[in-house]
């Protein structure tokens, strides 16, 4: 039963690195540009604090989760691999909720704000951060999962 | 020791009831108006889908928080507790930051993006929702430390 958990749980981690990985590379590779009244409008995600955090939290955590596919092989180290799993779905959740608020005032703007949309006249940025976005959330839900196997594991 | 423990993780979750009610307080109360040119300038926390989410989550964590204190006197429900204490630090996590993340435009805009900070026009909103975002990040390291104590007495 414990052998099959590993296993599952492996599983998932790599599901996570993929999706990590995802989320980087489109996030990265989003920019875009439009002329706006003579103008040259660029979008890019490192214009954008909470998205260069987004970049940030996946990197770490898809950098321990191959950490921590090599660590499960040596039974020692699961206790350190519990908590660590807790730090990196807190990470993702976190990076994930705060790219998505700003994305969606990038999609729908803010009204009372006077913050128009962006998405109009950088639909290639949009379309790639979207991608980057289901990727990171996909990584986090993962997490959550790859987290209660280890507690279910503990408990 | 599983007493002293029991007392202080139930201290924790005092403080984090404390904190949660001060951050949905002062967010819900931050509504402030300013005249730009003649016109009227509203801003609520109603307005901003993430600081919707923020209330709505701090509430959920806050309200399962006083069931916990009370839950943690059977000893029955440990398990329940312990998953219930993840769910509530990652939503707590989740909120803050997307919360954090529109707030961050709000104080200094996004000149790329070409939304302008608000804080100059509504000071007294701004100041209201700094300390609800502040309260929001105490409740979330608070459980995080709850979370701590949890899969310590686990392990």
């Amino acid at each position: 039963m414990a052998k099959i958990n590993k296993i599952f749980s492996n599983i998932l981690r790599l599901l996570a690195v993929a999706a990590t990985v995802v989320a980087i590379v489109f996030m990265v590779t989003s920019h875009d540009s439009a002329q706006v009244l003579n103008l040259t409008f660029t979008a890019k995600y490192s214009y954008t604090p909470a998205f260069k955090f987004f970049v940030v939290g996946e990197a770490i955590a898809g950098g321990y989760t191959v950490i921590s596919i090599l660590l499960s092989f040596k039974t020692l180290f699961w206790r350190i691999i519990v908590f660590l799993d807790m730090v990196a779905t807190v990470l993702l959740a976190s990076s994930i909720s705060a790219a998505l608020a700003i994305a969606q005032v990038g999609k729908k703007g803010s009204t009372h704000a006077g913050w128009l949309p962006v998405c109009g006249q950088v639909p290639h940025f949009c379309d790639r951060v979207t991608v980057a976005l289901l990727a990171g959330f996909a990584a986090a839900v993962i997490y959550f999962v790859i987290l209660l196997c280890s507690l279910y594991a503990v408990l």
